[in-house]
Parts: C-alpha cells; structure tokens; sequence
C-alpha cells in the first residue's frame, strides 16, 4: 500500500484534521505535503459535504445542507519542479471506500438550496442510501437494481494563477448581475462563511477567504467536471498555472450517471486515491493543452452490452417553446423521458427514476447539434442493472 | 436477399425515380408500399443531397448546394394495421452503401449556406471524400487516419399528424420570429421551393408543399436525429401518429461523430437499408413512450478501447463570458481543444481536424449539468483511428 | 464493390464453373488470376461442400455427404512479387452471404462418415439449418435462439512447397499405419476420388491428384483453421512457401463456436470475400513467424458481456479414467456439461444443444494446463443469444 | 468492510497461524467457521507456496520449492444448511492483495521440481517479480510490460465426499501405475509429508494425512482450475458432496495467462476475497450441475481491442510427428511461436518471453477440434500490454 499522505478522521470536520484540508480554490493556500515527480501515494477524502449527510431514511439532511462547507478536499500536493506551463500527468491508479464506511448517498437537492437539474419538476429533497459489496452496490431506497461501481473522484484539479482566479471571480459575477435574485442563484461567489483553507489563520485567512473561488463548478483546471470515467486507470494531463501545481481532489463517487442530475450527485462518499505524478515541462505549449486538462480513461470501466436508450430535442418541456439548438434542454427532456418510462417498467415513483440517473452508470450523448433548431441528446440506461426484463414486449 | 420496396437510380433527381420519394413531412404525402407487420424488406436511398456533391477536391459543391432539396427520403412505407397510439418497432437487420457507389464526403457548410457547429471560427466551406474499403474508410483529404464504420440512417421517422404538423409549424416560426434577419437562420420553416413529394401533382402538391414541415430538424416523430448508434442491428420502437405510421428514411451515413459538428454531417452515403417492421397495438401510453423515439442499439459496433478525451466548459471561448449551464458552449470547447491538439499531434489543418471530429466515431458526453454556472462536456477521441501514438510523452 | 476476381455459379459443381477452383493443396494446382501488391479483389465462394446439403428438414444428406469433395476452395491467387521467405499480409476487408442463398447449415456427421467431437454420444447424422436476417440468424431447428453473425473464412492459406507438402503426406500417412482400419480414420490421405484442380487435365491432373494433400486439416500454411475470429477486418500474416503464394480460401461460416465441435461444422455457407493483400520482403525470418500463420482479429465482432461457464477436466466421461493433461477430454467434458445444462434450461435435445455449441459465437479456452494430470478447459455461452433467462436461480 | 473470518499472518506458516488452514482435500477436516446462506465475509490467504519464494533476483526458490506444502487454503466455511446435492452459489464481490504485501511472483518450475508445460525447452528454474501499483502490474525482470490486473483465486473448491475422494485417489494412483518413474511424475498422490489439516492432531491427523487427495489438480468441486475469469463480480454454482459444503480457496492470482503455463504460475500472492454465499436446495438435479462448477464472470475484466494471435497445430515440434487432435500439443505449439515472436519483437529471453505467457491475461483458445488430424489452438496476446508497437510493418 503506498503512503498515506493525507488522512481524514471522519468524526471530526476538515478543519479539525491533524492536517486540515480546504474547501476554496485559490493559489495562496499552502501545500500540505510534498512529492517529487514519478512518487506514487494514496490520499484519503472525507465526502464532498464533511460528513453533513447521514446512512438513514429521513431527507432532511439533504434539504437542510450547508453548501457553504462544500466541497471539503484533500491537499494541496505541491509536486516538486511543476511550473507554470507544465503539464502534470495525474494517473489514478485506484480509489475505494474508506472500510470502515461502506456506503454512499445520492440526494435531489430542494430549489431552496441549490436545486438540481430537473428543478422545475422535482422541487423536494430526497435522498437514497448506497450500500457497497465489492465491485456492487445497491440501495434499499431503489429496490431492484444492482450494478457495478465505476469510481472516480467527481472534483481533482490544481490551483489556480491569481490572474487566473481573477477572471473567474470577473466572469461568474458578471453572470451573477444579470440576476441577482434569482434563486437557485446562477453562480456561487466567494464567501468567508464557512471556509476552510488549511493552516491558515487570521488576516491571511480573512483575505483569502474573500477573494478565493468557490469549488462548484468545473474550469480551466479541472476541478469539480464530475466526469464519471475517471475511474480506476485513467491518465490525466492537468495545466499548470502555479510553482508545484497545487494538486487537490475529493467529492469521491462510488458512480454517478453523467450529468449528476441530481446534483447531489453521484454515489457520495468518503474514500482513498492511490495516484501517480509526473511532469510534461513546457507541456501545455507542445500539445496545446491550453484550456482543460485531456485524459486517458482506465481499462476497468463496467462492461455493458444493451442499453435502452432515450431521446430528447430542445423544445420546453412544459411550454413548448422551440429552443435554439439547447443541448441543455434536449438532455433535460431526454432524462424527462427515460423517468416516465421507468415508473412503468420498474414501478419507481419519479424520485427513485431520478436518482438511479444520477447514480447509474448511465451515459448521455450530445448525437446531432447542427440541426437547426433542434439539439438532439441521448441518455443510455444499461439494462442489465435491472432484476427485470424493461423491454418493450 | 430481402424484396427491394425502394429502389433508386443515381443518376435521375428523387422526383424522376420510378417510384419518388419525398424531402418534406406531411400526414398526406401517399406511402409508396404497404407491408405487414413482421415484414423484412430492402430500402434504397439516395445520399441526402440527392446528388449534388461529386467525388472531387473541389469544395465549391459543398459551398453551393440546395438546401431546399434535402433530406431526399426513401417511403414512405405504410405497416398495415397501424394506428395512432401504437409504437412501430423497426429493426434495422443491415445497412450498406450502393456497389457502384463505394464512397462518401464531409463538408463544412459555409456561413452563407447554413454554417456549422463551430461556424464562427470556420466560416468557409471544405470538403473531404472517404473511401469504403469494406469495413473500413479512409480518405486522401486527411492522411493518417483509418476506422471502421458505424453505419446507420441519419434520419428515419414516421409521419406526424395534422395536430403534430401544425405544432412544429408554431414554434418553429415563433423562434424565426425573434430574429428573421439572422444568417444562419434559427429555423428551416416550410416552402415550396425545391419540394418533392412523392407522387403528388397540382393543387394538392401546391397544398402539402406550402404545409410541410422540412426535414432538418429531428423532433417528436424522430426524424434527422444523426443518432450514431442507430446502426446495425438496432431496435427502434416509434411513436405512430398516423394510420399505417408512413415510415420513411434516408441520410444515410457510413459514419459520424456525435454532434455530427461539420453539419454535412458524417460520412454521407447512398445506400440501403434491410428493415424488420412490428407493431406494439397500444404501445405508447402501455410504455409511456409519448415525446420521442426509444431505441436498443446493437451489438456489432466497432469497438475501442483507449480514448483520448477532451473537456470543455460554458464559458465563450472568444469572449470569456461566462454562460449558465450551456452544454452548447461546452461542447463546442471540448471541440475546439480537441482540434487545436490534432493540429499539433496530427500536422491537420484546422478545417482537417474539425472533420475529423465530424466522421469519425467520436462520442461527445454532457459529464456534469448541475455544478452551476459551468456545464462540463467531453469529446473522446478512439486513438487507434489513426497511425501514430497521439499521446503526449 | 472490389472486382470480382472469382466467381462462382451455386448451380454447377466446381469443376463446372467457368474458372473452375480446386478441393486439394499442391504447389503444382495453376493460379487463376494475378494481383498486385497493395490490390482489393472479391474472391466467392461455394460453401464448403459443393452444395450436397439442401436446406430443407431431412438430415440424410448430411448423413450421405461425400467427403473426397471437401473443401472446394476459390483460387489459387497468385501475388505478383511473393516469394519464399515472405509473409503475405491479407486483410479480410469484408464478408458476406451470396445474395441468392441467405442462408446456411451446420450437420453433425455420423460415425460412419467422419464423426464429429462427440461421435460416442452423438453418432447418428443431423441438420439444422439458418436463415440470415441482416446481421443475424436463427434456425427452425433451434427455437428460442438468435445472434449476429461472426463471418469467417474457415479456410484459407498459403499453396505448400514440395517440400513441405511431402513433409504433411509422410506425417499423415505415418499416423494412419498406427491404426489403418480405425473408423473415423486417423487421417484423410490423398485420394485422386473426387479430386477437382482447376483448370488442370490428363497425366499432370492424375500426378497432382496422387500426391495433393486432402483440405481437412490447418496445417503449416493456415489452411482449414476454422478460427472464428479471422472475421471482418482481421490481418492475417501468412508464411510464403511458393512464388506467387498462391492463396486460395473457402468453408465460409456465417457463424461458429471455438472447436467447431459438430464437424459439419459452424453455419456452412456460400459466399464472397473482399481482400487486400501485401508483402513483407524475408518477413518470416524476420518477425520469426515460420511454423503458422499469425493475425490480429477486426474490431467489429459482436460484443457479449454475460457469459455462463461450463469446465471440464481430463477425466474421461464414461470409465472415468485419469487422463494426463488432456485438453481434449477436457474440451469435451466441459461440452458435454453445457449440453446437459442447455437441455433442462432451453428444452433441448441433446443434438439441438450440440448443433448450438457448433453454431454459436461460444468460446473454448485452455484455463489451465499444467495442473497435474488434470487439464481444464472452459466453454463460455453468451446468455443473450437466449429469448429467456438460463441462468440458475 | 465485511468481517474476516480467517486471517493470515504472512511471517507464521499455515500450521502456526491463530487458526491454520489446511493444504489437503478430505471431507473430515473440520471447517474452522460457520456462516448462514446470505453472508458476506473477508478470507484471507497466503500465498500457495506458504511464503517460500522471495521477493528478489535469485530463483533458486523457485527450484527448491517444498511442493509437499502446497497450496495452503483458507477455510473451510461451513455454509449452514447446505447439503449434498445443492448448489452453493459463491459471489467473489471483490479480491485485493493483503497492503503489506503489494507484490507477487511467477517462476518457471525446474523439470526435477515438477517442470512446466514446456518443461522440454525450458527445463531450468527462473523467477520473475511483479509489484501492484493500484490496478496496474510491472516486473523489472520483463521491462517494457504494464497491463491491468485480473485478480482471481487460482484455487476454490467445496469438499469432497468420501466416495469422491476415493473415485479421486482411485483414479489417479491407476494412473501413475502406468509409468511410476516418469520424472515429472504424472500424478501426485497422497502424503502425509508437509500436510497441514487445520486443527487436526494426532491419529485422525495421521489418518487423514494418508487418505487426503493432493490439491494440484482440479476436479469436480471446483479446486485448482486456474480460471483466470474467476475475478471480480463473478458468481459461480459449486456441486455440494458434504454437508456444510466446507468451502476452501487460495493461491491468489493478481493476473495469469489462460493454461498458467510456467505452472508457477499466475503472479501468486497473499490477499483478500470478500465473498457471499448462498445456497440452490436440490440445485445439482435440477440445472444438471453434476460434473463440475458453473459460472458467470464478472463485468469488470480489463478491456482490450487489439490482439496478436499466435497458432499452433498437433504435430510434435521437435520430431514432426503427426498426433491426432492433441489439444495440449497445437496449444503447446501456439506458445512456443509466440515466444519465438517476443524475442525478437521485445528482444526478450525465451524465459522472459514466456514467463510473460504466464502472468499476462493473455487468452488460449481451441479453435478447431475436428478437422482430422490436427486440433488448432490459438494464443492472443493484447497488444497494449507493451510500450512499443509489436506488429510487422
């Protein structure tokens, strides 16, 4: 087993950890550890919550959350010789569950308190629970499905440049201004409140809390993509914006459907990265990798043979307004679809057919977005999850 | 064998055929043949241009086209028995192109003419030609590269309803409405120029010409979807709007990326279809398949292990503002780091990477949807598709 | 479509057609025609038989076949340039059934004309018989099943040297003295009885029909390997013996299971292959491919993910005496397992299971061969071939 | 994590562990837990030789080995209410290496030590080491592989009933009765010397010593069979012959080439199994279970697209004699050519070449068994195991 470099205590908040972590992106908070180039070392990561949500039947965690603790991660690793302009390869060499917590949650958030993609139609909280066996899990929440885990940590990226983190806080509270009472909000801006940022303290703390960004969405980085298949195996290639890259990540997923519609997201859970890094110098230029990270997935994702597949075009839903060419809104009535379809075929109420799309490996395809007006998006449901046969007959 | 339904000569105009298709969707173009449920039978289709781009290095056919004309569709074909409400369940057993007709071409639709997915950075039109060796395709217009085909029809669909016909007729003159003079137009709204409609003549041509909704679209009924995965040995079950369902089809491609981004559009190809047609009676309230097509895909698609995957985010890549949950956006950034990484991996232009991601069989992914304000999409990449190690080192 | 470089008219036996092919392995047997390196070609095929077995419910044809007939092959086709020392590289660019004859048979011979895999418990001759439906097949026989096709070339190879060829006759022939009467005999030795060499006639005919090798067995040169993996878009690198190579091929398979256990033997058929071909100047020295063929399978078989398992160890089935790690008993074991299985789970006859374990893409692997005395051999069934589930439960 | 229900303590031999295992087949070895149908528990094991090889250059270990010693087993679990005649259904939810331990070794047995299965050509001891780095193995004594481990118990068994042991015993003993100076022996029969039988002492330990069969072979419960496909999520149906079931399992594979060729054999390790079991009342009867388990592999074996298939033939590869469908030869014959390859396409050592054939998930197939007089075997080798392209250009 490698070197546990950075551990978590699950009964205690990040804060709280004999080397606590950070729940903000911003270049100024320190590295908790250092390696060189070509180390391999394991990470343990509390869940993306801190610990907020709880193995039982009662949705109230989930409604009542702080987002303002999200998301608590792991690091930052300062890996030695890592410049700006390098690329840092990132191989994830395997992930799991922490033993002594073997299970998982996926949540609909209220609109009150983020909401999640289907909002508009699934304003409550809810909230299943995951328990792991091995490579499966299940939940007595969504009874008759079982599938294999495809684990990945939903948040992993390096710190930002100042300059870098100056044009998000530009750009996400330009985007704010556009409507700023608009609830769920339209970005999350930064905020002292409940901020975690390692060792720091005092004035330091209070500057940096104020300016440092929040780790919601994905950017230029990587951070928060949620991408479901970077699982065991992949190969990542991260820009570097900062002196020693400033690797963190959390937010582990035993699986998740992509998109992570319900926002609260995926299967959530505490767990341990074993990864590999080194450095490409002078990489972001000699492979134009300029503006995301590339990756590489492993060779274990789940094998699927028949799915069942749902289709969805960009008219609303409820108005019928005919969208322009809205991938967003062809995926929304793709996933509208494939929930009307699996309260027939499984019995699910609507809630339980949201959140096995937020959880199963599901895959949604953007197929045609050049004809106009209509974006045309699929969502792909492995049927071998089910105990049943969901055919049409 | 199966019986040939459909046949067409290439060299004759869809409305010269012996038997004509059509290029509009109305509930009153007459169905070219009857079969009855459990029926297996042949299709022929011409490419969706009908003929108006040739197999040279000569773009200006690309620039040029009619795009009154498309899509020229095969059908329609009547299933006896039939009725509104039911589902049609199509089984595509084959697909293949003509024997005297062994290639296909790409195009970057000019903006003048339509444009494309990335229109504002690719604004001129371009043209590739592929040729079909069996399985395989290669094309001299961009070296390096060869992969199997996924064959299927970029468009296929049954016939809408008066009631269906005049709601895409609303909404889509309603969105033109808000912006008549854009170039590209938001919508394709119906006209007489260039219709074909089987054989219909007189005033119920002149009718049915000026209500007919154009093909570019998919909507409810599916449609030009350019689904990918639509391909050999695929199970589609359709909504029916009409009696007999009035089936028809074309657009055929020997392959595409997801996105069909170059929007002339895949690989396009005239060829055939062998069909298996069943009627579930009852189907679509039985499984609530109410808004759009659900298909199963089959099993013989080529298979690849190692991708190479390019994210992208909705933050407008010339401007950097910032958009909310745009999955438009982002996949249009995964696109455009994929083709800057292909100039310098593969020595393409950009017009020869953008068409790459048009042809081959790259699968674009919408990852995550809810981490506000950032949608987060992928474009992977098979990298055996070409002849070298892509990767960075 | 490629040329057609060999034609074949199902109407008339071999030596009837207007190029008439041959059922014999002598570097003597005249080319038919000369390709370059680099050039795509179609080659058909009769099936493998010259069309003894009719497609109708009576199994005495197969019961009464003439086995001095088999296998009539298409070729020789001579590569210009191809001398000893080189390896021909032959892409299988695609497959298919003649236009004419969608359809196809598997047999399990009777004892008394040649047996099959398991002649002591199947020794009486019967039929089934496919009919293709695009990509897939099902036969009246076999109620309950369907799959897709794994097309292959059961045989094709390489034309032996003299040397060579005398190598194979005194081998051959040896084995047959150890046991001249056993009934099946050991081996097929050369027999000018039936005897087809292309265009060849009078004294050189009867010299070459003496000496020629029968087509039964792979050999050295390929030759009837009926691997069912050299499917569309397999490479196939084959050692050269003779100038000009002189490839020939033939015992087309729609489909086949690993062992091709009836003998009569996968689902037989006539049909046509595209093919390209090449050479690699002193490649067998240089890649040390001297004793066999070697290839790389194509990327379109059709893909499983669930499979049940039958073992077998070399224990034999009715004394139950200690074998010493025979991997034939185990195959055989683990066959006959499998067909115990499928008669409880599918209803089966004993010959309806033997005739799918033939017919369908099931696997056979040598698991374990060192394991003292026992050998073990795996057959694997993809369950979803299936119309139920055969799982236990 | 579930509960461990046997530990092992890597620097103790099995006799002195808390609770010893055992290294002989008998129904009377006393299980050393209980579980109920339905249970989920952790074994974990020693590797098979009890500790006897070293992780370093020198494999004179390997030549020394104390084969009286293997394997040594964890268990047995009693499984509650299972009976003669019933099916105990075993899942293998997940397999790991103990984390002290992340490393594992193949050898080639010395032909004075039991030899291998190409003990004619490679008669010498010699040793590779493999280190885990999550999902991933390399071996500095083979530079240039890095494949994906498939982990799986080599050995896993229920007891067997008094009248089996005998049938065994019986059996095997007639066999090497038949050359009882052959070196490597044919069979190994029963002794006392180095037998480990749980908590067994004095004359029953002396009885039982005599009478128990030897754990190399497989056999009808299962036991060593070497399955490389008996990895993560797989369910397997196990004959009972006793009551309880009495369940045992060991010699921990991280990865293994179908046939384990160099018989040491995999990449052996000390590990984990989580396990579930439960139990079919009457199962054997009524799904025909009676000779041999039944299984479903998994769904998370590593991927791979590209093959390079190596061939072979029954005839003997020094002598050139013609044997008449000889599985274990044409396999043997696929091996060497492969290993001939390796040398020159990796530069490797005939030793390192086919220790490579051992450890890797490489895949061995009986393609043809009836094509008189030669069976045909295949060996496919994933090409993305190596860091240089391998094909001949």
């Amino acid at each position: 087993m490698p070197e546990v470099l950075f551990r978590v205590d699950l009964n205690k908040p990040m804060e709280e950890q004999d080397t606590p972590g950070h729940n903000r992106w911003h270049p100024d908070i320190p590295a908790t550890v250092s390696v060189n180039p070509g180390a391999v070392f394991r990470m343990e990561c509390k869940d993306w919550t801190d610990g907020q949500i709880s193995n039982n039947d009662d949705p109230s965690d989930i409604r009542d959350v702080n987002l303002n603790r999200v998301h608590v991660l792991s690091g930052p690793v300062w890996v030695n010789g890592a410049e700006p302009g390098d690329l840092l390869v990132v191989d994830i060499l395997d992930i799991g569950a922490l033993p002594q917590s073997e299970w998982g949650f996926n949540g609909i958030f209220a609109k009150e308190n983020g909401g999640s993609f289907l909002v508009d139609h699934y304003a409550q909280a809810a909230k299943s629970i995951w328990d792991f066996h091995g490579i499966y899990t299940t939940s007595r929440h969504l009874p008759g499905v079982k599938f294999a885990g495809l684990l990945h940590p939903g948040l992993i990226g390096t710190a930002p440049s100042h300059q870098l983190l100056d044009r998000w806080n530009r750009r996400e509270s330009d985007l704010v201004a556009t409507n700023p009472e608009r609830m769920p909000p339209l970005a999350n801006l930064p905020t002292p409140h409940s901020a975690v940022l390692g060792s720091l303290k005092g004035a330091e703390f209070d500057r940096i809390a104020r300016e440092a960004a929040r780790t919601v969405p994905p950017r230029e980085h990587g951070g928060n993509c949620d991408i479901k298949n970077l699982s065991k195996g992949t190969r990542i290639y991260f820009p570097v914006y900062v002196n020693g890259a400033k690797l963190s990540m959390g937010d582990l997923h035993f699986s998740q459907g992509d998109g992570e519609v319900t926002f609260c997201g995926g299967i959530e859970m505490a767990g341990w990265l074993d990864l590999h890094v080194d450095v490409i110098k002078g990489g972001m230029a000699k492979y134009n990798i300029v503006n995301n990270p590339v990756f590489k997935p492993g060779p274990v994702e789940p094998r699927y043979t028949e799915y069942l597949v749902f289709e969805g075009i960009s008219v609303h839903e409820t108005t019928g307004q005919q969208l322009y060419m809205d991938a967003h809104v062809a995926y929304r009535n793709a996933c509208l679809n494939a929930i009307e379809y699996l309260k027939t075929a499984m019995g699910f109420t609507g809630e339980q057919a949201y959140m096995l799309l937020g959880t199963a490996p599901v895959e949604g395809r953007i197929a045609g977005i050049v004809d106009i007006p209509n974006a045309c998006c699929t969502l792909s449901i492995p049927t071998s999850i089910f105990d049943r046969d969901i055919l049409p007959k």
